[in-house]
């Protein structure tokens, strides 16, 4: 029987080995740097209840994949690896194991048009720090974000920062209808500045709609919150804007705040950040290749309550943004007679053991495309013994 | 609102930290091998269209995971990984390409009760050599098998090897109904070999009643094709064997021979394997933690006609022959006061860059777990200085 769908279901893909070799050597690179701060890779089932996932905030439940246990339990395909990190973390730990740190390196589903690229199965590389509300919880996760970044080759980049508090209580600071600030809310998160500005018109007090207004302007330096601080009284907005300042100092001790600029306009969606919001941007590309935030209401729906701050990396938008180049290693091909194939297999176990690739040429010392397929450099075994040829 | 589910489904699991590393460890020793034979990794989607993995052979199609895509078409969560790679090889690759050499490590599914310690999802490791039918191209793919699982730590294991065509032969060519074939055929596969003997009573010849009432003994050295060489006069049994020997003793050539058996009484599934069927066994483990062989059929159901011949190695079971020792990477916990926080980052940044993990205590200077962690030095750094405490 013929096989008559040969094609990949749409959003999906194979990885043939020149991107495969891309992908493993950035998920190598960033593997390395979650480890060097501290964090142990964790790893969670593809599939769960859907329960773990829904209502999380994030993701819409409709653009996840789901289908039924053999026990009629709701399964879904994991949309997102932090709440079955936070299910971990109330379930198998408790406060006396905090502060936690865990990687991962998995596949995410979400079944909708147009994520990622339209990619349905996409890989995501992250970390979670829980148990800690901290600024230096805040600015460790950020630093392992610059440095992730970097490892993967990601030449030019910028982490957008902002902060769940500001916006949400400047609009719960309005003096205007509830029906109102919602709609503020949603055309803020559309970025719909035009609506948004409209919506300021209702507004009374001055420097709330004048922070509304300049929303799609308060993006830049440090010199963003210098302009609507004196706008700010208290309260947590205020808090908000002082805590960016406090975090972007300490980053520029370490020497990392060239890798920062502000969004004041971040809004994320209400239920699931509760402090710091930052994304990843990479030079040319429009969306963010890097999310993350502190999440310090998310554990407790799990059974514990623990704080906790977080990113993860896109790995098919960073691969976009790389060039792949061979590695190193050297490649042989060894070349044999029939009447010296233990001479063969042994000379190439042997140059294995001593780091080479050793490509055994089983299809009768054809060589023509082993320049193609990254060979650099041939050994003919015969009878008359053995030669190299580069 | 709190989740109530807190438990993974049934048969999948979490993988804490320890071991997660020790999976992640065999993963990374089994990858260095499979590239050292000059295989390319690649990588196939989590789920395909149900049509690529039915009527395989090997899975049942009751034992997957389906669903239905948004347009209706039905996907299942991928069972196994070899047509998958098939599909690839028949449609991005052509003749010129061969030989090909593939490699994977992915996780499969199956929603049967008694699979691999019960484990719905599992990893497996495994190579394909595409487009060469010879005893060469089998020899590689033995002595990959073989390196593997000693990179893997497996200390004591044991090839088993067969042939798809010994028993099917000396089956075809018994003086017996169709019927009575049949069910000599699926006993053999259950291992049922009581009935194996009561139905060999059926038949004439005396050579095929032999090898069938001592199937259940055609295990062992090379001595056992000696012992049924002499009742199998010719044709596709007789040159199973004498393959088998040729094949054993290029593996002595090389110096493999010690790890690999004999079982005569290997059948598979008949449509799945075409030639040698190997199995490997770890000392005290009663299932096989290798399966692999020849499959020269399967290509062609995807359209291109190409021989073929790969294992996979069920690093789960690997796991379990395995004790996890934490890694000699250097652990360091750098213990700071408010007023040190930059001196302390940037002393962490760069301890990770010589090598070392580097974790900040960011839980008011509590250090009372750290060996527990694996913390092997601690760095106290405040206004006074730096200094180390073992």
């Amino acid at each position: 029987m013929l096989i008559t769908k040969l094609h990949t279901p749409e959003g999906v893909k194979d990885y043939l080995p020149e991107e495969c070799a891309l992908k493993s050597e950035i998920e190598k690179n960033v593997s390395r740097v979650f480890e060097s701060f501290g964090y142990r890779r964790i790893t969670s089932p593809t599939f769960e209840y859907n329960d773990v996932f829904a209502n999380m905030g994030g993701v819409k439940d409709r653009r996840t994949y789901k289908f039924l246990d053999r026990d009629g339990s709701l399964l879904v395909l994991r949309p997102d690896m932090t709440p079955a990190i936070a299910r971990i973390a109330a379930t198998a730990y408790s406060e006396k194991d905090i502060p936690l740190r865990f990687s991962y390196i998995e596949n995410m589903f979400r079944s909708n048009e147009n994520y990622q690229g339209k990619l349905r199965e996409f890989t995501q590389a992250g970390i979670e720090l829980i148990g800690v509300n901290s600024i230096d919880a805040d600015a460790e996760v950020l630093a392992v974000a610059i440095d992730s970044l970097l490892s993967a080759g990601v030449e030019d980049f910028k982490i957008d920062l902002g902060h769940a508090q500001f916006l949400s209580s400047i609009i719960e600071d309005a003096d205007t209808d509830e029906k109102t600030k919602v709609l503020v809310q949603q055309n803020i998160i559309n970025k719909n500045y035009a609506a948004v500005n409209e919506l300021a018109e209702k507004i009374e007090n001055e420097n709330i709609r004048y922070i509304l207004r300049e929303l799609p302007f308060l993006i830049g330096g440090s010199s963003v919150i210098e302009r609507v601080r004196g706008r700010v009284k208290d309260g947590a907005a205020a808090y908000a804007l002082d805590y960016l300042s406090r975090l972007y100092g300490i980053m520029k001790g370490i020497g990392l705040s060239r890798y920062i600029s502000f969004d004041l306009g971040v809004i994320g969606s209400m239920d699931y950040y509760t402090g710091i919001i930052f994304r990843g941007y990479a030079k040319g590309t429009g969306s963010s290749i890097l999310d993350g935030g502190r999440y310090d209401n998310m554990v407790v729906k799990f059974g514990a309550d623990m704080p906790a701050v977080g990113f993860s990396i896109k790995i098919n938008d960073i691969m976009h943004t790389r060039i792949y180049s061979a590695n190193q290693i050297e490649h042989i091909l060894v070349v044999y007679s029939e009447d010296s194939r233990t001479a063969a297999f042994k000379l190439a176990e042997k140059l294995r053991a001593e780091g080479s690739i050793a490509e055994l040429c089983i299809n009768g010392g054809d060589t023509s495309d082993a320049k193609a397929k990254g060979i650099n450099k041939i050994i003919y075994v015969d009878a008359t013994g053995i030669r190299e040829a580069e």
